[in-house]
């Protein structure tokens, strides 16, 4: 069998140099978009509508959905929630339809949308988006959320373990150099994922808004086995 | 004092997120347009006219300029020479005004022209640059030129290996996450360089077109203290 392509994007701002419309794009934003997004759907809400603008986002609430939103970690005004995963309990969510809005995460969706599959990923859907993944027979590109165009740690490093998991059996090969990159910073941080993200920024700004309190659960394997792919604007369970 | 701020951008592409006019801007290539910019200078080219698209290349070889110009490492059909370090031997540029095209360094230095300074740097120049930099009471972005808007790890190896620099004496500080990142890089790759880039991209690109005779050249520290900085829109020495 011919070996499939693996190749990471560290940002939105790169996504143009990477685009492919036959391939499968993953998304990850640990901290916390995609952490809360596999959560909520673990937690059964019914789909998840992606929105990039604030003046979206409060058309969506107007409009009667359930509205998770923030921006700079910080919860919209007019929103029922914000960004951290813990909100998307299964009381609140099961069963329901959120309009989600946040720094990073949405507007990637929007951009990533014309691939060939635009699915959700993060450590608690770890192996099962990886299976699923090895299971196509298609380039797959990690798109790391990064923060405001940059490039950030905790995506890399979940983008580097992606990758390990992938190229494990011999059946993905890459000649992009962000694989190479990851592969060697997740080598770093593996064991001791926590204490290697002490340096990432966001880290930072989420202990300075008392928001860090998810930072051991975004980094937990394998809590649920769902993957949210986006399907005519909406993200669903597959 | 003040600590200092220091920044590395991976990509032209990302470059918006850390744009600051206030700040002082190294631009590297390594493999090979700011290589050859920093021996050209070594090798007393008087001045260095950056050139992006192939016309304006074409314009200036009309116009009587000696013309370096290439695109994915070959020479345009109508230039002097490419960009092999090698090219700009003292013979070649001695005295004279050289106008240079490439596929990833040009433009960039265009993009970068608003901030307060643009310097050339490489390992050729690695010491006196950072002393330079050190100099500055500037915040500091380094900007890796890449690979066609994307990451590459010859470029962030010797951002890391500035930033290391940089960063010994204690007046320079950083929030970003790239810092981080191409430092840990290049502590991996430090203890042999060539080697940890066998799998970079480009060093496989070198090879197959037979132009990797420079690899190790542009590897090697301190050839020459110049400082190419960008005034009005050309290079010369500082």
């Amino acid at each position: 069998m011919e070996k499939k392509i693996l190749e990471i994007c560290f940002s939105p701002a790169m996504f143009g140099a990477h685009a492919d419309k036959e391939a499968v794009v993953v998304i990850i934003d640990i901290l916390r978009a995609t952490s809360s997004i596999c959560t909520a759907f673990a937690n059964g809400v019914s789909r998840i509508i992606p929105v990039s603008t604030v003046e979206e986002a409060r058309g969506m609430k107007k409009n009667g959905y359930l509205l998770a939103a923030e921006r700079d970690g910080f919860v919209l005004d007019f929103a029922d929630f914000g960004n951290s995963p813990f909100n998307f309990s299964p009381e609140i969510v099961k069963g329901r339809v959120v309009a989600y809005s946040t720094t990073n995460g949405t507007g990637l969706m929007q951009m990533a949308s014309r691939c060939h599959a635009v699915v959700i990923g993060s450590y608690l859907n770890f192996t099962s988006i990886c299976r699923w993944l090895i299971n196509q027979d298609r380039k797959v590109i990690i798109i790391c959320a990064g923060w405001k165009q940059r490039f950030n740690l905790e995506d890399t490093l979940c983008a580097g373990a992606m990758a390990e998991k992938l190229m494990a059996d011999g059946d993905f090969t890459t000649v992009c150099d962000s694989v190479h990159a990851s592969l060697d910073l997740w080598h770093l941080a593996k064991n001791d994922i926590l204490g290697y993200i002490e340096k990432a920024a966001q880290r930072s700004r989420l202990r300075d808004k008392g928001l860090d309190d998810c930072l051991e659960y975004c980094h937990t394997f394998d809590i649920t086995t769902v993957i949210p792919v986006l399907q005519e604007g909406s993200l669903v369970a597959l």
